[in-house]
């Protein structure tokens, strides 16, 4: 890979930390001779005006990093992304400036995982409904009978970091892991896993879980062809990011009981106070409902990942840097 | 063992099924040559009346069967619970009166330990209590950071099936576990799970959750002085019997974060029509707070379980039958 090499390495790279990091992975960046300035507060507009002054920029999601930011890289050489997702930043234009990016899926893999399972159990079991009706004063057993993944048929789509840690988790559920991974990355895959096309997945799954990217080929993969092409009636789960369901169809085949029940921490708009009229509508609708459990976009963060990222990501500085210095 | 042998066991044994029961599990008894009374809708005192007239008796949890109930047994040799706990028998008379107990902890184990994990997973990842913000209009990412079961200590109380079961969901996890039960019965324990005393787990536990029976040792057992025993503050999980806790000293020591989280699926009333004013004071304030969740004693009763219950338990009276005749 060919680095912006105009730059003195022996003098210290100088990083801006343009998000909430954990002191911890600051104070070791110091320690392995990083200036670091830790500006957590920094307004977005300024965040794209300052960047280029440093050699590395630290972000988590409080900016898109767009073509035009790519255009003039001046010093900057590695963007950090304190997470696992890296679609609001554009990635061939990074490319073609010889910007090198790093993210830290392995930090929060293990809360992703957790999440995932934990919407699961609560729409299975019945613990999301049944608790809203005792909320309610309503306490009736027979109304919210569930069901167990033992015996089931679990389909992971995605087989990264996050689709590979959910099955984990499930390995001693006595449940089937069926996962598809639209580039086969399934080298090393463990023997619980089996490894399935598309079409078999839906045959055969109970549960779908998304563990993908997004980026232009995943835009709003999930859609009503998508979710009617299963089988059976599902159990629908979403960490990884709203844009890749077309949330129109969501309530519909709800309806239709050709989804049993929503997990959702993602969604396509975010920023709930941008909601257009129809938008609104529907999340109002979803909501209410006692299928559909919604969080807050908050499965990857969790007080331990902000630790690992925030470690991980360190590690990713260092090995770049050394790697630059061997070159 | 000695049965009341003043019968012909050649004849068919009358069974009287008193509650709701799978087909299946009917059939098998049909097909074995018992003769079954299938009365799912029997009035308590119905039952009580007639149940002296058969060779068994199968029961949920319609009616408690006190010392008098067993004074005079006439035909009646065995009860078989369709599900785990014993607690609605005054076992002692049984056994006075020679008639055999069989259960079937087999048959919901798996559903017992989803829901606890499922549960337990609802208060550390905030899943509960964000999804309530959501529904309530609130988006706030920041103020549900949760924590993760990876590289926390769970305590279980209590290693029979159902606290065996739930360690092993959790194996995989990257979690301790540490298991305490009264009678040690910790033969065949597996080697992700480390017996210790109670003392112990009290000293390491980060979550805590109760499979034991209700009897009279174990009756309020969980306290103000055992809960403040621990070291750290806890998240409490109790899917066992609700009398085994104190209610009352639940929400202060919630609000003198003693308590982390409170994942409940069991009560000390359960009959919310005859709670006293205190009960209902109590149990309104646990159920509107997020810190909180309560589910309507589901936990062992999922579709899946009720069909694996019906079938352990028709293996026990199966092989009763047979020890019976080789006897």
């Amino acid at each position: 890979m060919a680095y912006p090499y105009h730059m003195n390495i022996n003098k210290p790279f100088k990083i801006l930390v343009a998000d909430t990091f954990p002191a911890q992975a600051i104070k070791q960046l110091e320690q392995a001779d990083f200036a670091v300035s830790n500006k957590p507060h920094i307004q977005p507009q300024e965040l794209l005006e300052e960047a280029h002054q440093y050699e590395i920029l630290i972000i988590r999601s409080k900016c898109r990093l767009k073509t035009e930011f790519f255009k003039n890289p001046q010093k900057l050489m590695l963007i950090g992304r304190a997470g696992a997702g890296l679609d609001l930043i554009d990635l061939e234009a990074a490319h073609e400036a010889g910007i090198h990016i790093v993210n830290a899926p392995e930090g929060n893999k293990d809360a992703v995982a957790e999440h995932s399972l934990g919407l699961m159990l609560s729409l299975l079991h019945k613990i999301w409904a049944s608790a809203q009706d005792i909320r309610r004063g309503v306490w009736d057993r027979n109304k919210h009978t569930g069901f167990e993944i033992k015996g089931k048929t679990i389909g992971l789509i995605g087989m990264g970091n996050m689709g590979r840690a959910t099955a984990q988790l499930l390995q001693n559920f006595g449940c089937k892991i069926l996962a598809y991974d639209r580039v086969q990355m399934l080298q090393g895959l463990p023997s619980y896993i089996t490894s399935v096309s598309l079409a078999q997945l839906k045959q055969e799954a109970d549960i779908v879980s998304f563990h993908i990217p997004l980026d232009e080929q995943n835009y709003q993969l999930v859609n009503e062809t998508y979710l009617n092409a299963f089988k059976k009636s599902i159990y629908l789960i979403n960490t990884s990011r709203g844009e890749i369901i077309d949330h129109s169809c969501l309530l519909p085949l709800l309806n239709a009981q050709k989804l049993l029940g929503i997990g959702l921490d993602v969604f396509e708009n975010e920023k709930i106070e941008t909601h257009t009229p129809h938008q609104k509508l529907l999340y109002d609708q979803l909501r209410q409902d006692d299928r559909v459990i919604m969080t807050p976009h908050i499965a990857g963060i969790t007080h331990d990942s902000f630790e690992k990222i925030g470690s991980v990501l360190v590690q990713k500085i260092l090995s770049w840097r050394s790697s630059l210095i061997q070159n």
